[in-house]
């Protein structure tokens, strides 16, 4: 089976211009078959302090009520999507932007309310390759942000690393899927003070361990999560670290293994 | 040849959700092959007055500083795209969100500077059709808003109107297309206050007669400029009316011809 690289770049990349050019720069090099998914990074609560827009919390997690869905929608698929598709196209890396609404690629739910009503967030229920993979076919690369869309019109925020591993579990079936989470760390690390102490494999059983000794924690849980959730579901490959893992020979990160 | 319709809507139809929706609903019922082109209303002018930056005017002409085209991409390609796209797939019509960015479809150059620097507008050079069609083929409706790329990572605002006609000439090869501008009237009036004084015909000459008579002036001018370039480059039909033109039998609109 062909290769397809599933890319999911965080904050900390889209955030500074500089990086985020080198990054897509090098990104464009990348040969055959890819896909970018990004999260939003600060832009959006910048642009809710702007205009004065509260941002809402709830025992610490983040409330999607309908004005911040509206600054989301105008932040991840207008200003940040469409400013990457332009860069990319700078490197001749033909890119079209979508969110799950358009070609109808990826619905999801909004989440039930059981002690916190979390708003305009939704969880994933299917993802339809048929329209992306014409798209791929043809040599392009969709740039996925993280919004879904319930079918009955309504948009849904949506984890972005959530969509890097649904979108990899979709096309499990047809590509050889490699999924990669880049974020700020070398990978996952055994001291979270030490940059190069960098867990080089995580297995199942591994795993338990490193969540038992609290090793692996916090926002780290819900990451690793989707990792395995990949590797349970027919995804080839499954890396955690720095973008430099895909650009250079052997940089250390994290692969997750069944 | 097979008929494809692009269909340019502007915000009479896009400030009014009730409008739109109901637009959209009959939109989707539309059979064969279509584009959407849409512009952005007053939404945009809102969202600057919420961030406190500034219409930017010179001679009566709208200036399109940095601050003011980021907006323009956030409320254009993010909100009112995006959202419009969420409904076009409750009604089954899976349609795919574009600026000329994506896909690379439409390239722009930054607009001279002679008397007036207009800022980050762009004046269409180059319409690539290839993509769009397959997705065409695919049973998909692009839906375009008003918003290219000068290929160096430039967004670049462009006229709503111009798209449509530029999208039209550029499939006017392999489709026999129809172009239709939707706005608050029922076409080109004899007069300005009497709503069925429609003029169903003009054509190149007695168009040079209805200008100079004044009959045509002011934001008349360049959409019926628009209007003739298109017919004059192979486009088949050129309407201009109330969206009821598109749904109902014979309603009053006028047909350019050459």
């Amino acid at each position: 089976m062909e290769t397809l690289k599933i890319i999911k770049i965080g904050g900390n990349i889209i955030d500074d211009q500089i990086t985020l050019n080198a990054f897509l720069h090098n990104f464009s090099k990348i040969k055959g078959k890819k896909i970018l998914v990004h999260g939003g990074g600060k832009l959006a609560t910048q642009l809710a302090a702007q205009m004065n827009v509260p941002v809402k919390m709830i025992d610490g997690r983040r409330i999607t009520d309908a004005a911040t869905l509206e600054i989301i929608t105008m932040v991840y698929a207008g200003k940040i999507n469409k400013n990457m598709v332009a860069k990319l196209q700078t490197h001749q890396c033909n890119s079209i932007g979508f969110t799950g609404a358009d070609g109808n690629s990826i619905v999801s739910e909004k989440r039930p309310i059981n002690t916190i009503d979390f708003g305009f967030v939704g969880d994933v229920v299917t993802v339809q390759t048929q329209t992306i993979d014409v798209l791929l076919k043809g040599n392009i690369t969709p740039v996925f942000c993280a919004i879904t869309h319930d079918k009955n019109g309504q948009l849904l925020n949506t984890n972005a690393d959530t969509i890097a591993s649904e979108l990899a579990i979709g096309f499990a079936k047809k590509y050889n899927v490699e999924l990669y989470y880049c974020f700020e760390k070398n990978g996952v690390l055994k001291d979270i003070n030490k940059a190069d102490s960098v867990i080089e494999n995580i297995n199942t059983s591994t795993y338990k361990t490193l969540v038992a000794d609290g090793i692996i924690a916090d926002g780290m849980l819900p990451k690793l999560a989707n990792c395995f959730y990949a590797i349970a579901h027919h995804v080839q490959k499954v890396c955690i670290g720095k973008p430099d893992m895909l650009f250079n020979p052997n940089p250390k990160h994290t692969t997750i293994q069944a």
